[in-house]
């Protein structure tokens, strides 16, 4: 097989994710979001579709730039409300043997201490297919909701984010050595006490004397996905992350993060190869090219210009109910923000964008391009982004629930398997083993979170 | 039908719970504790006996008060290790129908604000079957793995405790009117913006301005149980708990505490039949009492007299390590503590208990009593249990798992439906709606959440 495509489905669990409003269509299924069926018959799509992953966004604070207030997000279901991702996990591998998941918690709201027994426990009861997207949070809507006055400069998420991961590494790989757990009938013991370290942490930001509750899941760490654009972010994923979610509207974007990432990891001492790029791309496949567009001219009649502008502003810190249809966004900036006004100007250095071209392009798949074609056509651009870019895959958005998936998994999976780029089945083992065959469960020791381990007992 | 027996599995995410070193039976599935399968076997068993929920303990403290270590809690599986329940409900929940489930988390330790959105969370996917077990923690060690110096001293804990209650109900019950969800795809309003609030809490220990990113689940506040023996906590009881869970060897420390709490409720303008009590017991049924006292003593020589002290030294914070196994335990106390010790000794003013009569008793069951006999004489004991002491129900250990259910499932059951005292079937509706028929799925307004209610739209 060439280079094998990865793919993931990304969603939310809210009524809509990039294509606000889309929620309306008479075939749409988010209005039950909230129904666990909904996403078990999801998940087995999914499966179905030998889809890698189901990556699970998340974020507790509002969108409330646009207007200035959460209320056009309200109304128009805009990524609200928005439940605990976490917890469809257990459902979803119940009903699925091979299919990954990749969830997103903040490292600025949960203890360290809670939340590596939390993925322990995902880690544990979903055999080995528990991924953790490590996001540091940005909105003052969730600083608020916790008792944090503000939300923190973005450095200094960062430096939190960097012991954050320390504490974890030392609990996931530090706290149990792998002889440590025994079940031993015979002997009564169950755990060997000489087996298991307190850690000690004393940092800036946490203190930790505390042994892992959680005997070592199959993969002890879950595998780590990142997703930070600035450099600072990059340095970040560069040093942590194993998969790498990118989302630009253009290639050259794409190609620089990819690049630049693979550089920094290597600088690092880790193979830039154990990294793993999906990039945002939304689907509308139909038999032909003319049925596809055809889906995608009926979408569109579903689409809200203000969730999208909601969204938008969300992103950028930046509020587009203040300007014009016509207004450039190169001309509009937010220093303060990590702002992806980058990835439609600053980092789209191939066109100018406007506040309505935004608006109508963003409608449905955010900020990543949309593919619309028949199953020729969407495999080539598929293959074309991936060759002109290094990434290695799509975290693949949705205009409908479930269509938009079950449309991929009916007709473009085929094709890409006939092209031999796509699995014909999933590799056995956990998630890390199935995305890197040449690994093994654990990370590998060039990996930070290798320095935390138990030198092997004498 | 008389009075309706009400009946929990009372379990943990661990080897085992109260009956140490059974792990190591032959015929016991502890050993495979973590492993998803041994969960939803055991909730269909308990769908097929009707049981009215799942009670699951946690808590993130060690064992580390006999010998002054964690160490003989780690050897003999002495709840160690212990994974995260709450994780457990979305799988268990998409296995069975009617079950309930009562996970317990702590006041202490998780943010109320992500708490809130959990719980809820748990209430939609298991669609009204969620519970919550209050608890306020006791453990340093928990406290050191949070980075908090020691645990807070009893009273506080419930001072926090009823703050934390206060956030919460703004969440559940204040931040959105009934009428504020639409998912209109007609006007493409998902929710109304007027009908959300946000809260503002601003207190001695949470300051909370955030609306509740969740919609109204089923049940909005989860079902609330409560565990506290103090008289702080059973004022805490009184005031919040619609289900009390009792624990001790004694049928007058329990008919005490029941008639105390409804008591304390009826002072406090609540309907004293709006809370359910239901007392810890383990029972091992055979066909025959000769059977059942056979298996009992089958089940005795796997019982670990390590263990059992290991959990009491816990419970009563007294190293029982330092005693002889004839010393009687009430000359022992620690007065520092919320000590079961009152349990056997103080609580229990019909006699006293020397270190290894408890080691040998708590060895299956722990604090609650045993019973042992044919499916006729298991009734009549559960039967004299309640009408002796007024609660309306069971915690019900285990010895083996799934065995000990799975018997009493068989035998027992059939045996109370035959006395007219146990449902034959669920009742539909929500957790809330099965256990008090009378109310509906939401809590009633005598209950204090109620006071954080929205008053109806004009």
């Amino acid at each position: 097989m060439s280079k094998e495509i990865r793919i993931n489905a990304f969603a939310i669990f809210s009524p809509s994710h990039l294509s606000a409003g889309l929620w309306r269509h008479p075939r749409d299924k988010s209005v039950d979001y909230n129904q666990i069926e909904t996403w078990t018959e999801l998940a087995l799509i999914l499966e179905r579709g030998k889809f890698d992953g189901l990556f699970l966004a998340d974020g507790i604070s509002l969108y409330d730039t646009y207007g200035g207030s959460a209320a056009s997000s309200i109304r128009t279901g805009a990524q609200f409300p928005k439940l605990d991702p976490l917890l469809l996990v257990p459902a979803l591998a119940q009903v699925t043997k091979h299919l990954g998941f990749g969830v997103t918690s903040s490292v600025s709201y949960e203890a360290p201490y809670l939340f590596a027994r939390r993925m322990s426990t995902l880690d544990h009861l979903s055999k080995g297919r528990a991924g953790w997207n490590i996001v540091t949070s940005f909105g003052d809507a969730g600083s608020r909701a916790l008792g944090q006055e503000r939300a923190r400069p973005h450095d200094d998420r960062y430096d939190l984010a960097d012991e954050y991961m320390e504490v974890v590494y030392k609990l996931w790989e530090g706290s149990w050595r792998d002889d440590a757990i025994r079940r031993d009938r015979v002997s009564g013991v169950f755990s060997d006490p000489e087996g298991i370290d307190f850690i000690h942490h004393h940092g800036r930001h946490f203190d930790v004397d505390a042994l892992h509750v959680s005997e070592p899941s199959p993969q002890r760490t879950p595998l780590l996905y990142q997703a930070g654009a600035s450099a600072r972010g990059r340095d970040f994923s560069a040093r942590h992350a194993e998969c790498v979610f990118l989302s630009a509207p253009s290639k050259r974007v794409i190609r620089d993060t990819v690049s630049d990432v693979r550089r920094r990891a290597a600088a690092l001492g880790r193979n830039p190869g154990d990294i793993l790029f999906f990039m945002l791309m939304t689907v509308i496949v139909g038999r032909t090219d003319e049925e596809a567009q055809a889906k995608l001219a009926d979408y569109r009649r579903y689409a809200s210009e203000e969730g999208t502008l909601t969204l938008f502003s969300g992103w950028t810190g930046i509020d587009l109910s203040q300007y014009r249809p016509e207004d450039p966004l190169s001309y509009i900036k937010n220093e303060g923000m990590q702002s992806t006004i980058e990835g439609f100007t600053i980092a789209d250095p191939d066109r100018v964008w406007t506040v309505r071209e935004v608006a109508e392009h963003a409608a449905i798949g955010g900020k990543g391009p949309l593919v619309v074609g028949s199953p020729a056509r969407v495999a080539d651009e598929m293959q074309a982004w991936l060759q002109e870019t290094g990434a290695d895959g799509f975290n693949l958005g949705y205009a409908l629930m479930h269509e938009s998936f079950s449309d991929f998994v009916d007709l473009v999976v085929p094709e890409l398997q006939r092209r031999g780029v796509y699995k014909q089945d999933y590799r056995p083992g956990t998630l890390r083993e199935k995305l890197f065959p040449a690994l093994g469960a654990k990370l590998p020791a060039s990996h930070p979170a290798a320095a935390f381990r138990h030198a092997p007992r004498e």
